[in-house]
């Protein structure tokens, strides 16, 4: 399957960027979760562009859920959200049909599909579906925080500029749900702006890094030896448009260090097994150790960009140059982030799905359920 | 499913490093596929420890075929290999049973199988079980070669030792298929052995990036939104112990540059449609470009080291120190490069199977077929 | 996962009788497909009530395509169905709440999603959802009829009358194609049309027997030791409210008989190798041999029935009575067919994409491609 | 996947009748669960053909657990079973590689695996694969009786002899589980080994039916739309080799009554809701309720038979005549049974396994549970 995520738990995307809705549907749910409409708008306002760092498009982003919810909760069957298409004008990418534009998937598109797929706005690879994964990420988070698990992200790094470290984990958590521009350190955040206005206005576009981190998790998420916390993970946050690269912990860092410094020493505080470094993320053999999770993605600059660029024309086999035109990104690192909080939710919650039988089996077994 | 991986063509790990066997089942490979054991020998020699740099356990890995294969080519039925652990002491291991290694899979294995699991040799975690895997690689190898696929790794840096870059990628990886120290510069390789020495007396172990260059590889393989190729592979590439970060192309360091400079530009080349630079790694959009696929891994330090560490006792609860016995491997990045080119041609392979009947049928209905 | 079925091509329902609206998801859909709405019409038009013998609420079903179609082709992309519901009346089944019908899912349903399931008229396991099946089904059977395979079930037996057995098979399906009342023998149609009738006078309702033929279908289909031909379209086929039995080929009745009368001997007819009888349904071993493929269900009498029934009031704990108001089916038989077809349809396309590579390369290789 | 079965819980079989070796991988199985070797040899005992009734060919089944146990309880790793091949001639089936048997897997498999299948013995399509499969279903059956659940089957009609229907079923299990000739009237017993006798000295062969209980099953197993308990149980029981048909509670019987019969009422008996008949099997709308499951399969006769037979010589094109020599069963009703069983035990387990965590939470919530 291609456009499902998820082993319990799953989520199916729909729609293209042109077509009248674009939508998901999430499978697997339980019974009894609250489903908040304004979480769900809040969570969609966070990924919507904003002045001049962002595209001009307008996506106000109303939605209706279809299915699945009573009374204010699901009902265990699927859910299914649509999102109304208010603001496209097809008439932009007319010109892209034939002309590929650089690191973009319309030439791969256009190979797999074999030309039958959509190409205004990108169809079905547009940027705009992360709408309906953000959405439904506004569902996974809910019920994460009703078991006590708190997850946000920061920009790391964008335009040249780094954002202080993860510190007080609660506290940045909590300031990151209602920042805008999601960065621990204001200065450093406006600098970024700047940084991204720069670009733009030479036609330009940058990327950048985003850290996540994971609070209130248990330990034993996670198995061995292909369904490990790092490569579920991973798996999913690929599907963040323009993301070339994930690390856990300290990750390429780690390989500079020797053993004795990369290795996380175990401690016991407050009854509690914790580890005394955290230089692993919180995973150790691919599973949960129950310190906080940690993992940093590398996003790449926007591939739209008013630069003219070469290209191919696919009709007639000659080099051309193009010039993208329409409202673009030049920086899509701080909306992305509500995308990397949605599939980290969404992978949490089904490995929480899937162990919580487990789970309290090993507690009446006399396993290692106290540490949990 | 935890043990196997794959859609269509699957991989499934059993056994523990101190029981009798440990073993694969492959499924879904297609009928009529040559199976060589002398490749297989091959590779699992390249997987094995020598000398100085690597431990002194010896495993000569002598491997039998249970089944899936009549007159030297695949049935179509599941294919077992099974691989006798015929050197394995369990009393070197004996005092790790209530003080997790740091770092390691005990604790957390510990945790998730309520303390069941087999704890001798680190059981079902242990690296021994990356030699069926190993096995099974070298079967999907030779099937890749016979499409005109090629693969190989390198170690890019180690021990602070940097490899040149890859050049002529034939050349390269033609080189490193014999290389049993896989490195493109000689002399560098020597630098890093060097490097590993000296770690090991120390007590201490070292880490590295390993880099993997595939040619010949058709576009259109890798799907939206989930399974893009960057997630595929990293799924299975976290899979390898110690691996902590994976990156495409020019990976983090897209995240420094603008989209002017990130962007590779399209050209027409003999016929085919190429990109000008290969900054994303042969990937656009999740899909292949048929243009090289490159990617590099983070290879932590081994976590076994021989100096003394600070655990926690589980019987008692209390903090204490560990000395890990036994003979452990200073460096696994050098061994770990079969078990990386196997996972890569697992995912690769199974692709490939999946996209078979698309392809043809593109061919024929007037798709982008020819640029394959 | 459970509301969606297939591998490569998979159907996901979504949706509750008295929701906005409900629909389906199909993914996995080759690009290039024809997708024609007025075979969706005419296939919605069949499941459509008609008439004494069926429920009287009005289904007109109009339905929409919100994605991956593009210019009457699918584009490879997920394609998703809504249907509204105009025509609910949700006090129909305020009673319902807590006194469940016998042999309905309002018990089990109950007991699985703990109270939580949206109980207006079934919700999600109300007959309403095989609506988006049905309009899915016809995508499918447009497909398979581009690849010369037709496929049509009539109705075998119905309140204890007999249809007359398929004779000869591409003239029987064309005509069950364009019969709303799909029986090869109008007489005796008409007596199943006076006993239904009959049935629901009284307050009650009948079941019955649908034989489906499947002509065009290529040897091949289906994989031991689990994924058998009977294994997959027996699990699609139970989902088709009501079924309780699944028969290939003579099914039940060749227990009776001896080897010698029960096997099929193989023949060779205008140079492609068939059997000289049809017992085992066009199935052996689990895989398709070429020969029509035949299959029956057991289709119960409707449980909504108007007669009073003794039930359990699940608020009190007390046993009491219960008469089902509202409009229902006395015999869902006649429109079950489409989805008989539907679910089969989904089942052989999705195997058939399957195997799409694998044929091409068995006959490149000399395998037993020509009879195929 | 095609030689996996199961979700969370799976079973994979491998190899070949004539190869060294038969075994299977089961992966998902909970930690701690107690694996008795004296459970797996009585089982594979009662598949073991026995006397006149059954194939000449001795298969005492010795076996080996190679992975997954850890002092006699499963760890949570993949538990690996072997089988050897011990009694094998392949000269029996020399003969047979041109010359397919009527209603066999030889011409299907032949077309599948375009003539690279093994093809002595069977190969991989041989029955002898269902002796791992037992081996792993008396794990399956261990785990379920640790849980109260306990499940038998009999012979309901052989060679044209009914055997009584199920009585008292606690105490019917408890005979059959001894049972080697699996009947709950011993004189019917004999009659039907007479019949099997005297077919098989016809050089005939005769099939079956074959009803199998579950008693203990919770109420809630089994998902709507297309993962029902009555699909579920059937995907897999089809997998037995021969069986052409599957029925719940009444089954076909059912489509001749009128629903005010075939529904099952509810009542209140000892504080549980119960049914006052199982007409329905223990099933409603795909979904357990808590009764006694109740099914049947259709055990079509053994296609292996002395007598001379048509077929077709693949090499040649030619019809010819083929004599089936060698040792073959002439009814494998009798020994059928324990597979039936162990598929059965599999997909309940696997449920069960899935339904874990969602059945704690609903009791919490105060959904359904009190019932279960």
């Amino acid at each position: 399957m291609n456009n499902s995520f998820g082993r319990r738990l799953t989520l199916t995307l729909f729609g293209e960027s042109h077509g009248p809705e674009i939508g998901c549907v999430i499978d697997g749910l339980r019974p009894g979760l609250r489903v908040e409409e304004e979480t769900i708008a809040r969570l969609l306002a966070l990924r919507r562009p904003a002045g001049l760092i962002s595209t001009a498009r307008l996506e106000p982003d109303p939605f209706r859920i279809v299915s699945g919810v009573y009374q204010g909760r699901s009902t265990g069957s699927p859910l299914c959200i649509l999102i109304p298409n208010l603001d496209s004008r097809s008439s932009d990418y007319v010109n892209l049909l034939n002309t590929p534009r650089p690191s973009h998937a319309d030439y791969t598109g256009f190979v797999k599909y074999g030309g039958f797929a959509d190409p205004r706005g990108g169809g079905h690879f547009s940027g705009r579906l992360t709408a309906p994964l953000v959405a439904a990420g506004a569902i996974f988070l809910t019920a994460l925080a009703e078991q006590g698990i708190f997850l946000g992200t920061h920009i790391a790094r964008c335009g040249g500029i780094a954002d202080r470290a993860f510190g007080e984990l609660r506290a940045d958590l909590r300031h990151l749900e209602q920042a805008s521009f999601p960065v621990l350190d204001a200065a450093r955040g406006k600098a970024m702006i700047r940084a991204i206005s720069e670009a733009a206005r030479a036609g330009d576009s940058v990327g950048g890094v985003l850290e996540t981190a994971v609070i209130g998790l248990p330990a034993g998420l996670g198995e061995p030896w292909f369904d490990t916390l790092e490569g579920l993970l991973s798996h999913g946050l690929f599907s963040i448009p323009a993301v070339k690269g994930v690390e856990f912990g300290d990750g390429f860092a780690l390989t500079e260090q020797r053993g004795s410094r990369a290795n996380d020493a175990f401690r016991v505080e407050g009854g509690r097994i914790v580890t005394a470094s955290n230089h692993n993320g919180g995973i150790n053999g691919g599973i949960s150790n129950g310190m906080p999770l940690l993992f940093r993605t590398a996003v790449k600059p926007t591939p739209s960009i008013a630069l003219p660029q070469q290209t191919v024309n696919l009709a007639t086999g000659e080099e051309t140059m193009i010039q993208v035109e329409g409202r673009h990104d030049p920086c899509i690192v701080p909306r992305a982030r509500v995308v990397q909080d949605s599939i980290t939710a969404l992978v949490l919650l089904d490995l929480l799905e899937a162990e919580a039988g487990t789970k309290q089996r090993n507690c009446a077994e006399g396993g290692g359920c106290s540490t949990l």
